[in-house]
């Protein structure tokens, strides 16, 4: 599976790193490209109005995209739409810290989700069929453990610019523990070379709990605890902005392969 | 200027009420449709992420759709991409609320908005740049008081729905008490007859305040002062589903022509 999977690595950061115009190694998947956004038929509905479904909170609670999207999600997350849909956020979320007024006492921080947001899993959801299988455990926390997952390059700009603005960056993802170490590794090679926290998923605590708890949960300490102020939230998920303590502005990236709820 | 206005609602009823395949009237505008949804740039950022932006709030606080985007945001909403995203939009609303045990002790309420949720004011947008320029009260309050706002198609198969599951239905609007009337008989004259409440916004108690405070409020008091019990609420603005009482679910239907905080 290795090999297989640097290839993919390979393939989608040329995609996802130099913003080509067609940056899509048709090797890795069979992909056509559509004429437009509207082509896609599934059970009535288009494939591009179920992404936005997706995006702005209409559609929940689904486990595994729609089996006829395979091919334009493939399409949207390989090609420049999804580059350009991050980037648009991103650089919203740029113009609004821009406008803050940073109190110099350290504690305005800007908490960033990891999987898709900071990282991409892409080299794995193209070889799972973007989103069609139901998920697997097994399979991901392989993927995940060979700590090559490349940075969403829009991000990486974002969390660039959020450091020279004198933000601290907290990291607040659903990894568990056990994953704490391989993902410190891969933020590092991938970039991302500081941050004021990294705060993992104690498992034992939060078993049973939706991430809407277990991040609304340790925000609250972040502000109540800790004195941190959240300035910015950025995450692909719902979850991820929702709940409590979620910061004075939220920031949902797109995502059409998973929903956690 | 009435009789212009009565051609573009001809044209526009024809594009929204019978779901044409290319249902535009190529005379009321000068638009072309563009190849791809990513094919048109504006500073940097394309108009489909722009509105995707919006759509999923990250885009916030907007006064004027991009001048550049004037062309797509037409094509969008007079073509089939509108049609078919409110079409999931009230879809997946039916779903929820088939979903629901309807108490049938008359409590169980759907809040809908008015303009773009239940009402079209496509004929004036479409005169009016489709949001490009700058919101005229006066010019728009003209259009209001014709009375001739078609419905929204697919919000009205969701209407009809509710009404055959057992919910009472709320509109709250923020049109002023002074435009009740005339509400009245443009819902009646677009085929929504029957209504537990017709909300509208006393001006002189919510005078600068946002729109998320007013439906807060009024929300507030259907469920804490009325009994009623808010199950779904829907509408095109964030401003509609968001603040308190929100209701059990939300839907945010598409609206990329205008921004309400």
């Amino acid at each position: 599976m290795k090999t297989t999977v640097l290839i993919f690595l390979l393939a989608t950061s040329i995609a996802t790193s130099h913003g080509l115009e067609h940056g899509i190694d048709y090797k890795i998947h069979p992909l056509r490209l559509k004429s437009g956004s509207g082509g896609h038929y599934v059970k009535g509905i288009t494939c591009s109005s179920w992404r936005v479904g997706v995006e702005a909170h209409n559609i929940i609670e689904w486990k595994t995209i729609p089996q006829e999207c395979e091919g334009y999600v493939g399409n949207y997350v390989l090609g420049d739409e999804y580059r350009e849909d991050s980037k648009v956020v991103n650089r919203e979320a740029y113009f609004y810290a821009k406008s803050i007024d940073v109190i110099k006492d350290g504690k305005n921080i800007w908490v960033f989700d990891i999987d898709e947001t900071t990282l991409s899993n892409l080299p794995y959801y193209a070889h799972h069929g973007f989103g069609v299988e139901p998920y697997n455990a097994t399979a991901f926390d392989e993927w995940v453990n060979l700590g090559i997952a490349p940075a969403l390059p829009e991000t990486q700009k974002l969390y660039n610019k959020l450091l020279s603005l004198g933000f601290k960056i907290v990291f607040l993802t659903g990894r568990p523990q056990s994953q704490k170490d391989i993902t410190v590794k891969n933020l590092k090679d991938a970039g991302y070379y500081k941050w004021e926290k990294l705060i993992v998923k104690d498992v034992s605590k939060y078993k049973g709990k939706t991430a809407v708890t277990y991040k609304s949960n340790e925000r609250k300490k972040l502000e109540e605890e800790e004195g941190y102020r959240i300035i910015g939230n950025i995450g692909d998920q719902w979850s991820d902005i929702l709940g409590t303590n979620t910061g004075n502005r939220t920031f949902k990236l797109p995502d059409p392969l998973y929903y956690i709820a």
